[in-house]
């Protein structure tokens, strides 16, 4: 017995799981996509028939799924088959109160829970350098956290149950909103007459500096690695921003924080995307900013 | 002959001017206030009668004086009585399009020219260690920047006329915008029941880093120099943030760019210096974002 299940083997879930073979554990993982098994096999993943079938047995089931009501229909059936004493860790990104009412669901029925959602994207999902933000009990922590050191090279224990969903949404507010003034101010730049290189010479070791100039510029030139050096493909799609930037919306309406400049960037990023833009880089806003289409 | 003339001894022109003295350079400045006229003598500064006084037979003018207009009506009268050759800079931070006029008034005389804002505040200024912004030709920046460094510790030629100001006018944009959304993402995080630390820790290594987190966290504990710890005393107050937030607009505005965030900054903070906290450093604008005042 014991192992590791994986439920959901999507871009992320996929080489998150394959990692954990890799490192040694006997990963069973289950998706209700049918081209997953094939996937899965070529990973060394064992496919099982069912969610049921899949934490059977489990030491440790692992859920990565694309929203708050997923993990919440997935958690209410596994929870009556794992296996006593097995921790039940969401690496998805949801709602916190999604988040706390899976934490209650697994306590329910005597189970340890974290939720651990990443950052790093599918570029360090594949090379297992993902962050993982955790929230939980310091026993269910403390369990897990060998586990998801196989899948990433940061693993934070936030606080307890939701803490994990709240840095993360938290983090990418302040990331969205900083990518778009970083993008307003590039755009500015070029309409005075002063060049890229130049604006991120002065923006990148004085007090405007922050990781979307430094590790993720939005113009192409200064940093060689981001996504507009490549016509703006991901790197971080602007329809995942913009899922996370409505979470903290949904976060902040939930018990009356006020974030305008989150729900200026969640605005801009909605425009964005209607516009037919959501594969693109989070980045390639600065497109928009610099036709000025946005405020049409 | 020779020698430095420095009009404005202020908060930021006289500590400036005082390192110069102590590089070996001989000191005429002038200040329109009476009291500047003690403290000069005391930092080994010859006071003039008058700005024309203060310029005739200098090598290099600076000036460091509130606003656009102020330059203006200052650099009109002393391009009369430069001598030839001489180098005017001009250290404040001032609309862009008063810069170019004012670098205009210098060509037509024949003189050289620099735009030259600063950052790192007072104590930049009394330590030596600004960062001087730079717009003009390579002659003027060849001319001026062994001056300019012996007031700060950075140099940065940006381009020509005006870019000097359009870098600090953008780098402080972003700034006002991210600090905000950085403000925003601590309150989220408390009512979320997430501690300072925790959230601190995940954003100063994740996407959503910045100098306003690393730097200058505005929270007390995570990094004891900022103003967070000393009941947010500037630091940078409010209302200079306010005021440079105010220029990236009008500059915005003349060139037809799109700020969206730089807009909404702007704006908070307006109404943050019009409570009566001007006087604040501008960190302390999450506790009305906390309160939600702002909203109101």
């Amino acid at each position: 017995m014991g192992g590791v299940a994986f439920i959901g083997l999507g871009n992320m879930g996929l080489p998150m799981a394959c990692n954990l073979t890799r490192a040694g554990h006997r990963v069973t993982g289950f998706d209700l996509s049918p081209a997953a098994k094939q996937a899965a096999s070529e990973g060394g993943i064992a496919f099982a028939q069912s969610a049921l079938d899949c934490v059977r047995g489990a030491d440790v089931v692992i859920t990565m799924l694309p929203a708050g009501k997923h993990v919440l229909a997935v958690w209410e059936e596994i929870v009556q088959a794992s296996q006593p004493g097995a921790l039940l860790i969401d690496s998805s990104t949801i709602d916190v109160e999604s988040a706390r009412a899976a934490h209650a669901l697994a306590a329910a029925k005597g189970l340890l829970s974290l939720d651990a959602p990443v950052s790093g994207g599918t570029g360090g999902a594949s090379a297992g350098t993902l962050t993982f933000m955790c929230g939980g009990s310091a026993e269910a922590f403390a369990a897990g956290k060998s586990y998801l050191e196989a899948m990433g090279k940061r693993i934070v224990h936030c606080g307890g149950a939701g803490a994990g969903q709240a840095a993360k949404v938290c983090n990418n507010m302040i990331l969205g909103a900083t990518m778009v003034a970083t993008c307003e101010a590039f755009v500015l730049a070029e309409k005075l007459g002063l060049d890229h290189q130049a604006l991120f010479d002065v923006v990148s070791t004085s007090s405007g500096q922050s990781w979307s100039t430094t590790n993720y510029c939005p113009v192409p030139g200064p940093v060689p690695a981001s996504p507009a050096n490549n016509g703006y493909k991901p790197g971080f799609a602007a329809s995942l921003m913009l899922k996370d930037l409505m979470l903290s919306q949904e976060a902040a309406a939930s018990i009356g924080a006020v974030t305008p400049m989150g729900a200026a960037a969640t605005g801009l990023y909605q425009r964005f995307v209607a516009e037919g833009s959501g594969e693109m880089d989070f980045s390639g806003i600065i497109a928009f900013l610099r036709e000025g289409t946005l405020l049409d």
